[in-house]
């Protein structure tokens, strides 16, 4: 069957009945569409998982939460976003992409780009960033990797849906500038960028209205202002008032509401309350899906297992961040004493978090087997489980048996980490801390052995301050997925360099960050009250000491920066600077550009990540890295203009290797944009005297009275300004009355 | 005349036109309501001054800034609340309200009970404290007293005027728990306990509604749910739409409009937009109010100055606040070496706030001239300036002459403070730094002799920081009113023992107050996203260090604590605690009594001032000091069942000599208030399974199905059961449909 054979999406509405149109609005089961055989629609199917596909074997349980079938695990985004390495994230992508094509599935449900708000989040581990163009950037290559494959993505969950808590009600509070910079600008990116197939909105409300039913959320932003031209698919159970979607912009229930919704859109067409006109706008783009759909179930082809395993490897190996390094304790030397490796987590990998991501791995690597194949025959590598994971007890026995090994090693490698049941969908976390089992354990292998660098296994960021100073060096692992083992072994070993970097920010203690008293919230609703402060901007706000700040990462080479040039080029302001790799061994470094914005009349962060790029060297290499940043990288969102405003005057262009370790800074001068504000009748009266058009008038009025004394007396006058010309206008004997005013405001605006 | 011979308010409204009704609710002048001279009704006047009365003289300008009749100056509240001394405010405050009368004026425009929010609030000296039930109790004393004698008092602003920066429009962002357990308790507490004549609204808006015409502010919480019987007048220039507000509730608008507010009244009334009932119930009220005031009109007395001044050096005495004395720096020996007084302000003192509130004194002490004559024969006093107030700019050669007189004395008491133009109502600070030249001046002087003691001049915080370390003692005297000066020579010399404490926080530096990143806001509003967390609440949930904490005050003696018992008495529960000066001189202690609630479904601050009692000791001496804690001590404000709430279970109750210096603690468990809050369809399948009426129905739809299991897994039931039950009945095969949900809430709720 060829393309042209099939009819336009158009073409097969125009056959449909308005029932027909209607039933596609709904799934028809769990993970299927509505199929119309007559004209031989398909039902396409869907799946769970943004680094994997979790496609259910048929006879899955009612909530989708059962066994899949074998499929590659990648490093859940905590850890791959940690590689800043977008190419790496779109071969990821292509990846998923075959495999997701190989299984006949039209689209995988992900990636998620929600933000990073809280550590306590327990979806934290399937989110990339504190940081939305970060995150941005990093997931619009996972859509363009996946759908350059023929399959379609869900960017997920649209929007503001920053924690598990009551997530199915609870209304995230949160004024427009906020969402605007930080909870919608990495949908932004994606969508703009890569045209995701479908976006899927969240569960939550936004300042209590149900994303599943927000006009403004899925139209006016979503398609009006960003040009989205794909699906809105709910998260599976989002949908409130189904009719209400439907007039939103919410094209597809999802799963199957057996009926139900298709009942209500019907009823409310019968009814007058839903207009034809929605639901065919709605039923033509689940027909726009399954043509995009087509030509990928026509020849789903197949996928290399091994290749896809190797590149799970790597990615594990880009994604793993070495936090500590003193002494150059790692790499472990080639030969020496024994390697005593302790932690249940290195021979049974913590790889994945729990729920609907959840991938059934092709092949499952640990640490503990790759260790003792890279040392065989030159370093001993002995093996203590030290803990049961999922036991916040100490085993008196297992600890007794780790301290002896650490004892007799030349070197500890203690495998750490957050059990399985500490981070889910579904609820949150509650606290940052590794179980006491876990703490106890590295305070005896550090008393037995010095010497021992830690190696942890978490989707989300864990309290390291009470043994951050006991031990010579951290390797940061995250969830590596099914190859993790082999990678935390190639960088242990030294065989692969680190060069990841932090997407979030390690607080010092939990109380430093910035939701304490505002999350997970209450009574149905959680306030955003830290503002734009999410992440490092707070901490940066507040220079507050962290544990290891956002954009860390060390390396076993070292990098030096040079000549920072800013030029002015097509598209922007090019940041030119040099990166010369000054150590001994090739490695990555990860070049970051902030601005900042040294001067606003409004509350700005003290910088904000507005690009960076990854480069690999050679020892001695030096290279030019080229970074634009365009009009948005100064901007700021206008709350009353309602819309994007860059405010003319200086900028910060700061470059560094974190965002505590700024190489090299200059500043720029640029030009503003206009904003001309409307005039009201209870604008202050400063606006009114510095009108370009009735300023002269008002002025005219007020000269020789006393109160143009007033106004500008050097005492009081910053206060009399500041009143509203109205108020004013009531004051005795002040000479505009204030039926005067209406016209004024007329001419003003006019 | 009697009052018999007066008609009743009632009687009068009787007889006045619509026009005469209307012409009532505006101001006749700056200061004056309108009289009605055919019946006899009085223009009353009404003036500024929580701290003094500021009674302009004929002919003043028109913004009502200028020149005042002597009256006795106060220190501003900022000082008075730090002398916790509920006893001491009541004597002010008859003190205020004498001298009120005398001058024949109804109403003193004051207190001022708003938080202090940040510490840049230009306001800040007029304001209590950081804690509501402070502020609240202490200004509650301030009204009994000043309407003890005859004279009404106007509580403002109301409400939520927390900044001066665009005080007359902004919007004060914020949530109704945050509004009831902070920005509303201390205008309750004044209401409940204290009835002011009249309250005057803010010009800000609350949640986007200007407070002069909030009928949920001005109507619903505060007359139907706080009982108050009393006038709403504007503030001068707070009037938007004027009928809006007579409707809300705002009695009297002030300033007199010159008409515009009564055409305004009168035609909206012929439009039919506003009824004559509404008219009448604002002219009836102020009507009421020039029945209570004629009494005192008839008969004004007078005051006596002497006394009131020596009231006015009692009170700057108990408002000082020793925040340091290493190695008992203070108080200065009787006799010795010469002491170097240091710093203009020794000379010419900084005791007042500018704005509305600035008194023209009745007399002026200054501190020189009291140290002088306090040491006079006995220890020589030496004079150096060091500073210009005003200017921010070194002046070499006063810097040169204090080094010179610094190094040549004994001890220095150098005088530092903020200059008049760094606070005042009209703006807001811009940092809470000493100007650079004292900063300088302060270092040099140090450096000459270290034996220098600090005596601050400031209505509001400033940063201690960068010099904390180098000088052995600081005297906070905030502003002192006009015998300030002589009580900071009683307080040097040990004539008095500092017994103030402080009401607000100071805070180790000013990026970590909780308002950073909202405050002052921008573009109309400003976002209270710290929410509950003002002040101490927000540095104890951070455990942030603090300069001084909430509650701090040293003492020339110390004081023991023992025996603390809880008692179950008649009104609540009463805390028994005894202390006992366990040194050499005679002194005051202010006991405070913190309650903690360990658990809770909502978050809550670590603990909250709830009751405080000052006691004087002699040497040796001890006293049992009982507090009483009411339900409300232990209650949040519950925003869905919208009341006040006290949850069951453990309390912490802590007793102590400041917010960080707790001396004793005991728990106690109290029983809750049953909350029945109602079952919604979407309500969260928890909700539905414990509900004690429809639960065990939707149970028995569910039994025996996979669903069961699935609510009650161990993985996943947490995140099922907070699915909202109606998002259940749509997945498929659930056994509950969607349709019969809304009969089961029915018989839930009946």
């Amino acid at each position: 069957m060829t393309d042209t054979a099939v009819p336009t999406p158009q073409a097969l509405l125009a056959q449909l009945t308005l029932e027909e149109k209607a039933a596609l609005l709904d799934g028809s089961d769990f993970w299927h569409t509505e199929p119309v055989e007559r004209l031989g629609i398909p039902a396409l199917m869907v799946t769970d998982g943004p680094h994997g596909l979790r496609k259910q074997t048929e006879g899955g349980d009612h909530l989708g939460l059962d066994a899949s079938v074998p499929a590659t695990c990648f490093p859940p985004a905590a850890g791959l976003a940690s590689s800043w390495d977008v190419d790496l994230l779109r071969r990821v992508g292509e990846a998923l992409g075959r495999e997701t094509r190989a299984e006949g599935v039209s689209v995988l449900l992900g990636p998620g780009v929600n933000m990073k708000r809280s550590p306590l989040c327990g979806r934290n581990f399937e989110y990339f960033s504190e940081d939305p163009l970060l995150a941005g950037d990093l997931a619009a290559a996972v859509v363009q990797g996946i759908q350059s494959q023929g399959v379609g993505t869900s960017l997920k969950h649209f929007a503001a849906n920053n924690q598990e808590t009551q997530r199915m009600t609870v209304s995230a509070d949160v004024d427009e500038r906020t969402l605007r910079e930080i909870y919608l600008t990495a949908f932004e990116r994606v969508v703009r960028t890569a045209q995701p197939w479908t976006v899927m909105c969240s569960y939550n409300r936004i300042n209590g209205v149900y994303a599943s039913q927000d006009p403004w959320l899925l139209t006016t932003v979503l398609r009006e202002e960003w040009g989205f031209e794909g699906l809105v698919v709910s998260d599976w159970g989002a949908v409130d008032v189904r009719e209400d979607g439907v007039r939103a912009g919410l094209d597809l229930e999802m799963p199957s509401s057996s009926g139900a919704g298709t009942r209500r859109v019907l009823d409310a067409v019968a009814a007058g309350t839903l207009s034809v006109d929605d639901v065919d706008r709605c039923a033509l783009r689940v027909l726009e899906l399954v043509g995009k759909s087509r030509p990928a179930l026509a020849e789903p082809g197949s996928f290399d297992a091994a290749a896809h395993h190797a590149l799970a490897r790597e990615a594990a190996i880009q994604s793993a961040v070495l936090l500590k390094n003193d002494g150059n304790a790692l790499p472990l030397a080639a030969t020496g004493g024994p390697v005593a490796v302790v932690g249940e987590f290195a021979r049974t990998p913590r790889y994945q978090g729990a729920g609907s991501s959840q991938v059934n791995p092709t092949r499952l690597d640990d640490a503990l087997g790759a260790l003792r194949e890279r040392f065989a025959g030159a370093r001993e590598v002995t093996f203590a489980a030290g803990f049961v994971p999922e036991d916040e007890e100490v085993q008196p026995g297992l600890v007794a048996e780790a301290v002896a090994h650490a004892a007799a090693a030349e070197v500890v490698v203690l495998f750490l980490g957050l059990p399985a049941a500490y981070e889910s969908e579904g609820y949150d976390r509650e606290h940052t801390n590794l179980p006491p089992a876990q703490l106890d354990l590295l305070d005896r292998v550090v008393a037995a052995n010095p010497n021992t660098v830690v190696v942890l296994a978490n989707g989300s960021v864990v309290n390291l301050e009470p043994w951050w100073d006991a031990v010579p060096a951290v390797l940061e692992g995250w969830l590596g997925g099914q190859a993790g083992g082999l990678a935390v072994a190639d960088l242990l070993s030294g065989a692969a360099n680190p060069s990841g970097r932090l997407a979030e920010t390690i607080p010092l203690h939990y109380r430093d960050n910035p939701t304490v008293g505002n999350f997970p919230g209450e009574h149905g609703h959680v306030r955003y009250g830290e503002g734009l402060l999410i992440g490092y901007r707070w901490y940066d706000a507040r220079s507050l000491p962290v544990a290891a700040a956002f954009g860390h990462g060390l390396s076993y080479t070292t990098f030096d920066y040079s000549g920072l040039e800013l030029v002015a080029g097509d598209t922007g302001l090019d940041v030119h600077v040099t990166v010369r790799n000054s150590g001994a061994v090739a490695g990555s470094e990860v070049v970051q550009v902030y601005v900042a914005d040294t001067e606003s009349t409004v509350f700005r962060p003290e910088q904000e990540l507005k690009g960076f790029a990854r480069v690999t060297l050679e020892p001695g290499e030096s290279r030019e890295v080229v970074v634009t940043l365009d009009q948005r990288a100064f901007a700021f969102w206008h709350d009353v203009a309602r819309r994007w405003v860059v405010e003319g005057g200086e900028f910060g262009i700061r470059v560094g290797s974190s965002s505590r370790d700024i190489r090299l800074a200059r500043t720029v001068e640029l030009p503003g944009d206009e904003v001309g504000l409307p005039l009201a009748v209870d604008s202050e009266a400063e606006q009114w005297l510095a009108h370009p058009v009735v300023g002269g008038r008002v002025r005219d009025a007020l000269r020789g009275t006393p109160w143009m004394e007033m106004l500008f007396d050097p005492r009081n006058g910053q206060m009399m300004r500041a009143i509203p010309l109205q108020r004013l206008t009531r004051f005795p004997g002040f000479p505009l009355p204030e039926e005067d005013l209406a016209q004024l405001v007329t001419d003003a605006n006019a």
